[in-house]
């Protein structure tokens, strides 16, 4: 797969679709300059619209539109994406999800059916939806076009001026850091942070291919994915430079953090990132150059009640 | 006054401590693309800190340091300015400030005292403290170095590529808007917006001179002065382009939408300007390019508990 020409060819068809992110150099958050991009600003508040809006852009959308299971982050840039483009949007929420995010999935004008239970009944729902409709699924991390639309982020980034020897980014799935390695291709120091309790690229790192792990912890939600994605995998064995896990508590204090010193609320996920370098996770060589990306800011309960 | 060279002063000598603050292009919060800068994250969440570092920069600092009676962002961005110079600074907050703001200056390492009772007490004390240990007050807007300090912040925007025909700045007491009338100098449109309920540059402008307006409203804590500052009134004389009126509800639309549509958490003063474009205040002309001004972010109760 050319990486690079992918992310390129989804930057093209997806640009007039997806929010140019702004990025700052920030003096109070650690030591030394850092500097960020602000991601969490992206439409339905996540980096996950670029890869639903290339997703949905590079391929063939039946009648039937599409179709969801999700209380988070991916099935609120699905339902914005499928509904701004003109196609047919169905998600099938849990009803654990919470009435914040259930709420930003209605504001995007997507059809929204809440059920009762956990996050497997929504996603039986979505099957029978799919199999009977024809409707179809967008992989939230593990599929060529959803990284290649993360990716665009990275060189976004670029052509805004980054100048930064390391890029640190928070691991789910692995759609966003898989689209930044597949980018830079080890042009820069790539740092893969986790939640100890949501470690899936660490654990597949160290066991030499992807394995199931226990999830759990305030970025659950977000970053809570099982097992890693294969192409994040391979691009992660070729290209990432490093990995570390962060606690909870580093986690909630890098977000506290962001609020205090800039006035940047972001979810737990959002802050994961910034989390390894404020809790010294991750500690860069004297003089080099360190960026932190926001991903995403979709805190609950709402803060504006 | 040369306005241009104070303001060129101000920024060279206060740049190593601002924040230079983002800007971005959105495309969903109004009908044709807004331009925005993100001055709310500013250090101590609004664009006051410019003034404070300005003021305290600019001229001799006695050893007892500076005081202030505030409980908003004046006070915070006065407390945070002087213990980052190494200035004693010495806070007196009305009670009614509330305990997000208490905190927002606890944390700035300034001397505190919480005043039983309204601002007028906090006042008194910050009066005979003053007259006691020779102690500088720093004034919130009708001051050169302040309204120079705020100025920095429009020629920052001009710095980062602002392109726009039309400025919409919230007014309060006139520092914000008064600096960046005294930098453009009627080479961009620029146009003031004033909540109804706190219209003290609009009620200046009809009678002809300064007068008193009583204030109230969901933005009066940041937007409350009650009466225009005379430096601000000249150049609005000289250089305004249009001012208009928002109502309370105008504002908390336009709040709600910057959380909604890009995880922008502001204040109501902060969504003021954008509140003009939403609810139709201000109509621009087609083709005529605005751009919107984000002043703060420090709502109240503090979002993340």
């Amino acid at each position: 797969m050319d990486w690079k020409a992918e992310i390129a060819a989804a930057a093209e068809r997806s640009s007039a679709y997806v929010q140019r992110t702004p990025v700052m150099r920030s003096t109070v958050l650690w030591d030394h300059p850092v500097d960020l991009k602000l991601e969490q600003m992206q439409h339905t508040g996540s980096f996950k619209a670029r890869g639903a809006f290339n997703t949905l852009l590079s391929q063939p959308v039946p009648s039937a539109g599409v179709v969801a299971a999700s209380g988070g982050n991916h099935g609120a840039a699905v339902a914005y994406a499928a509904t701004q483009l003109g196609h047919r949007a169905q998600i099938f929420v849990p009803e654990i999800a919470g009435p914040a995010k259930i709420a930003l999935i209605e504001r995007t004008g997507a059809a929204l059916t809440v059920v009762p239970g956990e996050y497997a009944n929504a996603l039986e729902q979505a099957r029978a939806y799919e199999a009977e409709t024809g409707a179809m699924q967008v992989h939230a991390y593990d599929a060529p076009a959803t990284l290649a639309g993360q990716g665009t982020l990275m060189r976004e980034w670029e052509q805004q001026g980054l100048d930064a020897d390391t890029v640190l980014i928070a691991v789910g799935g692995g759609g966003l850091i898989g689209g930044a390695l597949g980018w830079l291709q080890g042009t820069r120091r790539v740092v893969a942070v986790e939640p100890g309790q949501a470690r899936t690229l660490d654990a597949a790192l160290e066991a030499g291919a992807p394995v199931d792990v226990e999830v759990s912890g305030v970025a659950a939600n977000a970053l809570g994915a099982r097992r890693i994605g294969s192409l994040c995998f391979d691009l992660a064995q070729k290209y990432l430079a490093r990995r570390v896990t962060v606690t909870d508590a580093a986690i909630t204090e890098a977000q506290r953090t962001l609020w205090q010193a800039h006035r940047l609320l972001v979810e737990p996920a959002g802050a994961t990132a910034l989390a390894a370098l404020r809790s010294g996770a991750y500690r860069p060589e004297p003089g080099e150059r360190v960026a932190v990306l926001l991903c995403g800011g979709n805190i609950a309960p709402d803060p504006l009640g």
